[in-house]
């Protein structure tokens, strides 16, 4: 069986969110559209965010100091606001990956664990 | 700062109990004490499962045919209720095991995108 694109999608696991959109302003200033256009073309397609999931995302981020909201004017020449890192974005991003990093090699040590250490004794 | 290993415990991401439960029973039945204890064993400490979520998913695989439980002796020669791999719960870990391992490299690409793929045109 081939998969289409749309099959091959994945849902994003809670709290990875936060991390992909931090990681993307770190490109600059965006506007919402744009970080999830930006998330689903870096991923080859793969990550898809839903709206629904997208701006609440980047409220809670604003809310808790890590990006600063502003009027602009996109490419469309249309009013849009775009999001940008704060400094304390960029100290959370920093320990967001550090917990992925962390809990992907955790999870990596149950799922594939070193030779001889799957016995029980 | 040196981390106690209490700080370095991490939250595991929904979704990702389920896998490892799954993963801990392809080295045999075991009970509900068990598999929370082999997860934390094999991850080298990493991860802790809280027994307000292994058991609701315990629950959950049987329900879905993953999972059969049925009453043992444990160790402590106490009755416990142990929980095998089903065939359709194997078939289902190899499932799981392939999102995840799609999941980690599709964040990857955002995360580290290969170099000059970051500007924008």
């Amino acid at each position: 069986m081939t998969k289409t694109p749309e099959d091959r999608r994945l849902e994003l696991l809670q709290g990875t969110l936060d991390m992909l959109i931090l990681r993307t302003l770190q490109w600059g200033p965006q506007h919402g559209h744009g970080i999830g256009q930006a998330i689903r073309q870096q991923s080859d397609e793969l990550l898809k965010v839903e709206t629904g999931s997208l701006y609440p995302a980047l409220h809670r981020l604003v809310k808790r100091g890590w990006l600063k909201a502003e009027w602009g004017t996109s490419e469309a020449n249309q009013r849009a606001k775009y999001y940008r890192l704060t400094a304390a974005g960029r100290a959370q991003l920093l320990r967001e990956r550090d917990r992925w990093e962390q809990l992907v090699r955790a999870i990596g040590l149950v799922m594939n664990p070193a030779p001889g250490e799957e016995s029980r004794g």
